[in-house]
């Protein structure tokens, strides 16, 4: 039993659901398949150049102190980011790189913990370099890889699919053939997958 | 300890927080004040004349299935509604006729319950007329008071007044001056009111 979470970088609510899930999910004998996209097309889609938080000012003016709330609720250490959106492109091509190499779950969540425990910016090779050796990987081999043509699709490939399987925001979760929107749901993704047929 | 209950008729998950708020607060020793608003001129200040889930389709699919899910998941019935968002002007302006003389609360449930568990049309005199004898008021009554000058006003002072504590969203609550918003955080809004000072 198996449950797909979709996930942007850039994404506030996709943090708390990076740094819980694996626990959560093993708990219920479920294992989690980690999808970095890019919201950015799926907005753009939508006629947005922006985040709908910073876009509409009491909505984003919430969700910082919705977060900041989760957060202590979770344990999770939380700061608000100098810039939001950042940028989160390279960080998700070298989930994918690591994805395929062993480190790329616990890099993922180097990557979130930069950002919204320490506001680091994850669109600095320094920042990602650091996040690849803190989970086992190599750095400088890990961003030289990420920016291969090949990789590079992939990542536009994972858009794609996220946009077929209805993700229009992140975090979701897709369980057998079912979505789920939001740190929110996480919890009912997985009962979802557990009530799965194997 | 009080917590504000702020809804829109209209509203999808209002449905299942409206339904449900009465049992869940009185178990935590809150009492709830009920709040119609209207999320239309909110909207429309940022630039929106219709439901974001209409606007946006994957948005929209994706919260009709949710709905269903949440509402099985409370044991209440749900139906899809052929018209979405209805019009609640008029079922907001004899909800605060309601309010004011015993039997809102009543009429608010069986409202929501004729929309979402019915699909009746909430912007229909006769449904609006059953809903207030149904909560033990005078249907023709009401909604010649709902009408009047002083109590239209008194509606708009609400949608004013949610502007000012920075509602952007339906269902929200307000307790001890913090705003949580949608069903999901009903629960953590009546322990903050239930932490607050008497």
């Amino acid at each position: 039993m198996s449950v797909e979470f979709w996930f942007d970088f850039a994404s506030t609510y996709s943090y708390p659901a990076a740094m819980t899930i694996e626990d959560r999910a093993t708990a219920k004998g479920i294992k989690v398949c980690w999808r970095p996209f890019l919201l950015g097309p799926i907005f753009a889609k939508q006629g947005w150049d922006d985040s709908p938080f910073n876009m509409y000012p009491a909505k984003g003016r919430y969700m910082w102190q919705d977060m900041a709330r989760l957060c202590a609720a979770e344990g999770l250490p939380f700061v608000r980011p100098p810039m939001f959106p950042q940028r989160s492109v390279l960080a998700a091509r070298v989930a994918l790189i690591g994805l395929s190499r062993g480190w790329g779950e616990a890099f993922c969540r180097a990557i979130f913990h930069a950002q919204f425990a320490t506001g680091a910016s994850i669109d600095d090779s320094a920042v990602v370099a650091h996040a690849v050796k803190t989970a086992g990987g190599d750095g400088d081999q890990a961003l030289k890889d990420a920016l291969s043509p090949a990789n590079k699709l992939v990542l536009r490939q994972n858009v794609d699919e996220a946009t077929d399987k209805g993700v229009f925001g992140a975090p979701s979760f897709w369980a057998d053939d079912t979505l789920f929107w939001g740190f929110d749901r996480l919890e009912a993704a997985l009962d979802h997958a557990a009530r799965s047929e194997p």
